[in-house]
């Protein structure tokens, strides 16, 4: 005997229960990183249900980033995301390259701009300022998983264009070669869809999930350095943290 | 004259050029929260570009939440998001009262489930056993903001289905009336669309974006206690954390 209350506004519908079927048997290990699935006239006859069924749950498993379909080719379970510890602040590099992958950067553009209202707020200087304004292209195994951004003041950004910046990380090159130390960063997450730009940048269709931060770091002084636009493939990149409940 | 490597892949499309533009002009309260924007023909004219061009800009820009569109009326301005900081760990009812926010939880389910892997992994007990699942709609001054799906031991979630969770926060319960202090949490951020059950909970279109957070919270002692998925609106909430470069 039961004394829940329950407010169920609906039973769990059919493609719900396979769908979540599904996702056991990819979290389980029955099918791997890259196994193809069953076709979907077999799933059908596996799960005992219509094709039209069948199709809602693979289609929502795909909007997670679960499975990927290769047209004429089949449905495909999708790699474990990569992801970044945000317990300590790290450049994209120097996490991803502890982490045993493979990185490159892609720099598309390394130019003077006048700051917007918005940038010039972030680094502390007047609207339309001469600022540094560098774009990349990160990418992990050589697939493209995020678009980085940038805007730091001028002096600093001439400098940088004389570094490698397809394989080293401006946090690094900040503070080995420049001697300005890395203070505290402040991060706003949130998640929007890929327009245009970011789809062609990140090579995902229009309307994909992407993982959007925007990142103001400072110098271990207080004052604003390098504030940030990260657009992170939702189907690739994954944040991790802890926090406690005590300060 | 200027020494930078400049490796543009081409030069800034129009509508980029609008786009940025239009939200610059959001930013700095032109148009503010709620505004109408100028109809299509309108902008057409301000910007001297075609109705195409605009009508690409206001897509990209709905497509960040920035702007929302209601047909037949137009094109308004969205709301700044709602926000939620992480340095420490707190229930969504704390964090937003706190703010200034109305807030309403509809409860839609509360049941004995037996624990799928994944689940059973987190809150460390054998696959199949008894646990309780709560799903909540957060509300914030009314709107759908966020679905909750909390996963305790069933000693601990038959006891909350006796509790107010309309108006309070599960975290709140389980230190203040039941004497269970909390430890650390472990969270994964990342973004995902919209399928039909998120659509129809948060009340947004299927395929809109969605910001995915995976957490497993910890009693003061180390043990799991409380496992959730929480689901926020992509144009609706940000997370904000502050992170420093040495630990």
């Amino acid at each position: 005997m039961t004394n829940f209350r329950t407010v169920e506004l609906s039973p769990v519908p059919l493609y719900t229960q396979v769908k979540e079927n599904l996702r056991e048997r990819i979290l389980d290990g029955t099918y791997p990183a890259h196994a193809k699935l069953p076709a979907e006239s077999e799933l059908s006859t596996i799960f005992g249900v219509s094709r039209i069924t069948v199709r809602q749950a693979l289609s929502d498993l795909q909007k997670e980033g679960v499975i990927f379909k290769i047209p004429g080719k089949g449905t495909f379970v999708a790699k474990p995301k990569a992801f970044q510890q945000l317990t300590q602040l790290e450049g994209f590099g120097e996490a991803m390259s502890r982490m045993g992958y493979e990185i490159y950067n892609q720099v598309t553009s390394h130019k003077t701009i006048a700051a917007t209202p918005h940038v010039a707020q972030q680094l502390q200087v007047a609207v339309g300022t001469e600022v540094t304004e560098i774009k990349r292209i990160r990418h992990l195994n050589r697939e493209p998983v995020s678009l980085e951004v940038t805007y730091l003041a001028q002096d600093i950004g001439e400098r940088l264009a004389r570094e490698d910046l397809a394989t080293r990380d401006i946090f690094l090159i900040l503070e080995n070669d420049y001697g300005i130390p890395l203070g505290r960063a402040d991060l706003q997450v949130d998640a929007i869809l890929a327009d245009d730009t970011l789809a062609h940048a990140l090579r995902v269709q229009q309307g994909s999930a992407v993982l959007r931060i925007e990142r103001l770091t400072h110098r271990a002084d207080g004052a604003p350095l390098d504030f940030e636009y990260l657009y992170f493939r939702g189907d690739a990149f994954q944040y991790r943290l802890q926090i406690n409940r005590r300060p």
